[in-house]
């Protein structure tokens, strides 16, 4: 896979505990054509068999559309399921260590917090940032969120993709973008959707009229 | 690491929600004096940064007294920190994926609760079979404790190292031993203990004990 060529517009992280039971393979595939371009493949519970399993599944899924699926934090289950990248956050392994594990064609991608963070990572060189928190989400409701500035901050610094993460939604993406974000990584308001194919599509609409702005002809 | 002559007796299962704030790295020293002959380090905070570097620390101590160093489930945080082996549980990567991601030198440990169980992992040839739960205990409370019946049924069906575990303490450890186990795993008994060199040394004085009775001159 030619990873120069992601289309990060809309990252989904597919959590177990956001399915209520349906088949994640199909949700997967749902978003893939609904437009998302990134896959990640994230689980808190422990079950890393289950996890292990989930993994095979969507890479092939992912590899289908040709879109990157990456492991959140658990590089062995990345090697083991052939991912095609590792994201980490600041309490995983450190990130020289990923890239040691798993060679130096693979993405990682890193959660960066504050300027701070972004910083530290920045001399690991990863291949993308996700910055956040932007908005106030159930899904970490113990960090403060930072609003669009970081976005802004982070991209004065880096010409690398930036992936804004933090309860974005269809109606609040448009600020993230024109603020200079290259995507949005999103879990609940896909996955809790009515149609997660639709939600996408809705998202895809949302992110271009903001690029069509931003570039005008 | 020669791993043929592993001294399976006391293996000392590290998780540091039991040490109170103590120094992992003093901790692990004062067992392996005591007599450890194992030392595994466990995490189920989540937090892997703090557990890569324990695993760091862990795999020099059990270097330096020439004990095998063993990471739970972690594949990943073992490759990484250059650990002799890993222990996965039925939950965990699949005893194939972990022997290809960690290659043939290295110790792979299985749990087994039963003795289905123990059909199913026999046949992925692991360096070791963990059993159990032998005795009620605070760490595993949802399992049902087997007795040393499990062991004597195991140990009918392979010459590998048997460490029995669960609720295992010094006044308990003789049947197990009896029953056939090459030794204990020990997390509780160990670190709650008021000092942990000399509840090893009472744990490997009682082993030895019972080997005596079982092998008479």
């Amino acid at each position: 896979m030619e990873f120069s060529n992601v289309n990060w517009s809309l990252y989904a992280i597919i959590d177990k505990s956001f399915l209520g039971g349906r088949p994640i393979k199909q949700i997967a595939e749902a978003l893939l054509e609904g437009g998302v371009g990134v896959i990640q493949l994230r689980d808190k519970t422990g079950d890393i068999r289950a996890f292990y399993d989930d993994a095979l599944a969507l890479k092939q899924v992912a590899a289908y559309h040709q879109a990157p699926f990456i492991v959140n934090d658990r590089a062995d289950v990345a090697i083991a399921a052939d991912a095609d990248g590792v994201h980490v956050g600041q309490e995983d392994l450190p990130v020289p260590v990923v890239k040691a594990l798993l060679g130096k064609d693979k993405i990682i991608g890193v959660s960066v917090h504050d300027l701070q963070e972004f910083e530290r990572m920045a001399g690991h060189d990863p291949t993308y940032f996700g910055v956040g928190t932007i908005y106030k989400t159930a899904t970490k409701s113990e960090r403060n969120a930072t609003g669009t500035a970081i976005i802004k901050q982070v991209r004065a610094r880096t010409d690398k993709p930036i992936v804004a993460i933090g309860g974005i939604d269809v109606a609040n993406a448009a600020p993230v973008m024109e603020a200079g974000a290259d995507g949005v990584a999103v879990i609940s308001a896909l996955l809790c959707a009515p149609d997660v194919r639709t939600e996408a599509e809705a998202f895809i609409r949302t992110i271009q009229q903001t690029l069509k702005k931003k570039r005008p002809i």
